[in-house]
């Protein structure tokens, strides 16, 4: 016959062999006095859908998992999904511990951590000093995630289906190893949102991988190379490019035709103007691209478009010529600081990057240095 | 010596035997007397780019490629994303013609498609009369898309790095296999956003694959399933699940816990309950997403949650039993009836649905009936 549990103000009361039978060797809630121990509602649901305990008394009602899991999510927030949570880590053979006041999981957290639903202790470690493994948070997939404190976390979302997808944020620096310095007599035209560029020395694609080149299979033409907005902004930054024209945005449109005068503007006024076509057509979001694309550069990694991975940036670590491309490591995707994620959109993103054997890394950038937080999928 | 076209007016003039070198040819222009032709600037730009004109008269100056393509630039609408369209084009092979009216593209339309930029002949076929392939529309990757009118089209984006992506949009209209009728006599509990039942016939979840089993490994509890708000409000609707308890959605608040009479709801006010929970944590969604579930389901076609692929939906034709469960083949992604797509969007699902094998869908739902669109990537 197994124990019975007795609800009382602070969780689910368990005497008899209690400490000893769930405490001491396999980790569930907080020892008493002598042998007794208390249980979060959660615990003692889970030990009652296991059949480890017969029955919690609730005023006076012995009650089995159906009905005690139904008072227990009337009572307790997000009870139905954080039972999940707590259910499939059990079954992986994990220990892990609440983090509600005075619970084991509560002090290893040290107050770090106020969203943190449980402690995961590694794989054969337990409460209260075993080594940590996960800080898990519950997550339902209608709710939000601010970017903001995600670092260090592992979330667990719960579909609407009931079914769990974990994902670890990790902080991480990324470093690359691309030697390439672009010339200082580059010329261009700011046509749209590009530059096209003429007679340009081939290294600066081949060896820096910056634009692309303007060939068709049938050209004859050499030298020409397209520039991105952010590689023109970023090249004119640091001297390297000169615009000889720069194309109303609406060039086509008579009334905008007045604005080119023709004139051509050294790198320091071309990077101005360039900066200024990037916020015409993409608004905030081009200066913090530009900020993210600079760094990279400044790290020696090669930001490239991620168009069509649905990313900012897909990088390459290491260039030595394009003809001889490493694979691309990572997907990076431009982030405000204050950035709150969908679930679905999370999933979206790591998702894809896995496919492609790539990791996704989130940028949240505002005017403090960037800290790129990288995250996967992960099967506990 | 190749020949030099005069730009005028309605285009660029090329006289000579213009006509039987460009146009019977190859397929470029549109014929007027005699030999002559006229070309738009983006033919007589990609003609000189290939060497095949050797300049353009501007006004008495004699321009080689490089200053006509930004004399273009200043005067035609989107000209540099539209010529690295045609061009790649050109390169594999085929003939196009603009859509400019009076072009051969424009009278092929027939006045359907005001956003098309060029008609693209099947391989050999040639203008006016060759059988069609494709009909273009070029977009800037910060161009924006209306899901309305894009099926039948095949978009060409412009990356800003100037990379080109292709996706056709085509309807569909799919058609499942999927036979079973779930029992009239199913109870469950509205917990939080999503419902829990007992005592369900296996069945249920083995062959109609709705729900998700509450099993651990270690449980011994059985025929208990978590269906997610809209498989509940579908059955509900159709008679086969009353509510025996419905929570308040934050049940752990006092205030709320009021709610909850206890009575048992019969199936008509136990949809229009789960409809409001639905509501209260998704808002609007919820009833186009119902809309299409509901749909899905009525076309024996088995709709299952896209949450680790980003999406709404991934679909199943034909279920037999959930233990030998084919390949799912659509993603399916629920939109507002005016939705418009920003391409990075587009590239992401599409990509992402390719990686796993299935056809991106999306569903623009309004209050007509539902027109599935199906978009994948194409190499032309």
């Amino acid at each position: 016959m197994q124990p019975e549990g007795t609800l009382r103000a602070d969780g689910v009361h368990v005497g008899g062999d209690a400490r000893q039978r769930f405490y001491d060797s396999r980790g569930y809630g907080r020892p008493l006095e002598g042998n007794e121990i208390v249980l979060t509602h959660l615990e003692a649901a889970h030990l009652l859908f296991r059949g480890d305990l017969s029955a919690v008394s609730v005023d006076g009602d012995a009650l089995g998992f159906e009905p005690f899991f139904v008072h227990a999510a009337a009572a307790v927030d997000r009870f139905a999904v954080r039972f999940l949570v707590y259910t499939d880590l059990r079954d992986r053979g994990f220990y892990l511990s609440p983090t509600r006041e005075g619970w084991p999981g509560d002090r290893r957290l040290d107050g770090d951590g106020e969203d943190v639903d449980f402690v995961v202790y590694e794989r054969g470690a337990s409460p209260p000093d075993g080594a940590l493994e996960h800080r898990i948070r519950v997550v339902g997939e209608r709710e939000s995630i601010p970017v903001e404190g995600l670092s260090g976390t592992t979330l667990a979302v719960v579909d609407e289906e009931s079914d769990l997808t974990y994902f670890e944020a990790v902080a991480i620096d990324p470093d690359g190893d691309t030697r390439y310095d672009p010339p200082d007599d580059l010329a261009g035209v700011l046509l749209e949102d590009r530059v096209l560029a003429w007679d340009v020395p081939g290294d600066l694609y081949e060896r820096g991988f910056y634009g692309r080149p303007l060939s068709g299979r049938a050209s004859t033409l050499e030298g020409a190379i397209q520039l991105s907005l952010l590689e023109a902004a970023f090249l004119a930054e640091r001297g390297s490019l000169r615009l000889d024209r720069a194309l109303p945005l609406d060039a086509a449109s008579s009334d905008a035709r007045t604005d080119d005068d023709g004139s051509v503007l050294a790198p320091v006024d071309a990077a101005e103007a360039i900066r200024e076509r990037g916020r015409a057509v993409e608004g905030d979001r081009f200066d913090r691209r530009l900020r993210v694309y600079t760094d990279l550069r400044d790290r020696s990694i090669v930001p490239k478009t991620g168009f069509k991975f649905g990313a900012d940036f897909r990088t390459y670590l290491e260039v030595e010529t394009v003809t001889d491309l490493p694979h691309s490591e990572h997907l990076v995707r431009v982030l405000e600081p204050d950035h709150v994620f969908v679930p679905r959109e999370l999933s979206l993103d790591v998702r894809l990057a896995g496919g492609v054997r790539k990791r996704m890394v989130f940028a949240p950038t505002g005017s403090s240095s960037i800290d790129y937080l990288s995250v996967a999928r992960l099967t506990p």
